[in-house]
């Protein structure tokens, strides 16, 4: 039976005229592989908006996995995020300009949401195709985060047996030719989020390996 | 009306020879300014022992305020934590060998817990004297978050009106002689530490200041 | 008339089981474009021997252009170096067990060398393709440092027309599956030392550009 | 008999308000011990008139040691610089508004000069007393290494008994509050650079101690 993923890649932000994830999910779309396909939608880099947008997609595609993609600049692998928090705290504005501070993305909603994808078997599976891979422990508190907590608050309340989860990627070489930062090839990245895919939707089931952070 | 603030530091992990949080709160232990007491605690670098003897000095010393301090390794600045998150991840064994991996600390607890500090404003009244402070929103799945989180959890149970949450501190420079990371004088850690625990003692309220992480 | 341009690549070392460079160049050799034609030679991670072997390698070519490439593990860019400098200080031992400390790599030998290749015009174009570059002012003082002057010294006395210089490169991605830095496709650092070689090899006088670092 | 070292800082420059090196050899004049006298003076963050500021100084304190000091902002440790490179190659303009690249500072002056100074002996003594140090292999191309080169030069010249250096030391930590980068407290660096001008002046020959860099 054929597994659907939902991906989904954010618009630029940020000054950047490009977002690694939303160039990754579109070479993506439509792509199949041992009875996965991937369907990819952008998401506008906007508070509210963007978890609007993924509500709709979700509805739509009538996924078995979601996994949306964001642009983790300054990081060297590829880092499927461990925990979803329940905290705007923007330290810029977002695409239209809003600048949330300490506000909670779902009111009376928990303080957090693991991710239910296999992040460990994914980072796994990663290294052993040579990609670099760990498992993050912050999304930090921006637009990411504020996807992230939105696609598993709506998961719980509405669609408990579709795994989701977030990984943020490094930045595109070109996006750092002038600024001292780690990137990653376009082949790479899209080459390691078909992995994470076909391993959300085949072997959902995480393995126990030691992933964390000291501090 | 006098408020006791209780302040724990972890014995030395990782082969160091010392840990700067017990240096510095070994220091505080006794010090009072403006109607704030602190005492101190050694915490040892275990999983569960450590929650066990915490919780038995809060309740031996019934304080208003609770600051643990861990050593954040490679941190250039003061960092009060956000968020404890239910999981031990070990990367490294604990002081008696334990070496957890992705199990909850508290079962069927809730995925994280908010630190009850006012750690925004802890982090400007650090800047304002001069302090690099920052919030962070990783405590990280070692000891340190697992101990954050079996504090949040008791308080919550039990003590709700006691305000608490975690501190991570850089390397002292003795620390740091043969390794290349930052450090953080311990006369600074000190001070910094000291007006944590007045503003938090004092000021409980937190002020909304932007202090957020992109990614 | 064509051109030549001789690049080097060292072999593994410090517990590697591959060298970016040496990957690299392998595939270079026998590349033509533009009427320049790349020849390639492995290079002993060796103090000495690298040299002895370089010299010979320049002897049977007779390159117009020599340019020699190492593994910068932890950098995030191609980076040609400045300038080599007349020591020898090793922080660990080379593939013979060699580890020189505070000697000069040539008696008697200038303090420095800058390198002859036009380290700004490759940065410009690396960049306009989109490839992360930036200069580099110290080259270490193991083997590379060592090798590029030689090599300097070498064309300096022997071969006054001959054009040469070091280029570091980052990790491959498979390098930094289980280590946590940075590093670049293997196609990007081909495609990059291509375009360094035709540059060197078409437009070897430099441009002015700010390329410094403040400290 | 007793021992002039002379030391020197820069003003402040890149929008700071303070400059720690001149904050420390402030503190440092007139500093006495086991022999040692510290003389100190202000030099400005300008190409050209550094130089000139500097050999007046040396003129007027005819010292047995110049110690030149700056502000090496993102470093961690206190790092004592090997080599002084012949290029003034600056990536922000100096404090009148000079912005040289890839200028000679001495025309047809040498490539670069050695550090006079017992580095490594500097940097072991550091450590001894618990302060993080370490060699650097670059002091950049901005106007550290311009003054830097000037002293070598000048001295080289003019006063070849005389021993000179270059030491860059990291942020003060008020100048690290809103950046995330590492600093060291002003009383530690304080406390180095005694030592440091103290085993330059009776301490003369360096030891031969690892303290290389791979790359």
């Amino acid at each position: 039976m054929e597994k659907k993923v939902l991906m989904t890649g954010f618009d630029a932000f940020e000054g950047e005229r490009v977002n690694p994830a939303l160039e990754t999910v579109k070479i993506l779309n439509g792509y199949q592989e041992k009875g996965v396909h991937i369907v990819a939608v952008e998401i506008p880099t906007v508070f509210r908006a963007s978890i609007k947008k993924l509500e709709e997609a979700i509805k739509e595609e009538n996924p078995d996995v979601v996994i949306c993609v964001g642009q983790g600049g300054g990081r060297t692998h590829i880092t499927p995020e461990r925990v979803a928090i329940n905290v705007d705290d923007a330290r810029i504005p977002d695409n239209e300009g809003n600048q949330p501070i300490d506000e909670a993305i779902v009111k009376n909603g928990p303080v957090a949401y693991w991710s239910t994808l296999p992040i460990k078997r994914i980072v796994k599976n990663l290294r052993e195709s040579g990609i670099p891979a760990e498992v993050s422990n912050s999304a930090g508190t921006f637009v990411c985060n504020h996807l992230f907590y939105g696609l598993m608050h709506y998961l719980h309340d509405n669609a408990p047996d579709v795994r989701g989860g977030f990984i943020h990627i490094p930045y595109l070489p070109e996006q750092t030719v002038n600024k001292h930062a780690p990137s990653m090839a376009l082949e790479t990245i899209v080459e390691g989020l078909k992995i994470a895919a076909i391993t959300a939707a085949l072997e959902p089931e995480d393995i126990k390996e030691s992933g964390g952070a000291i501090h």
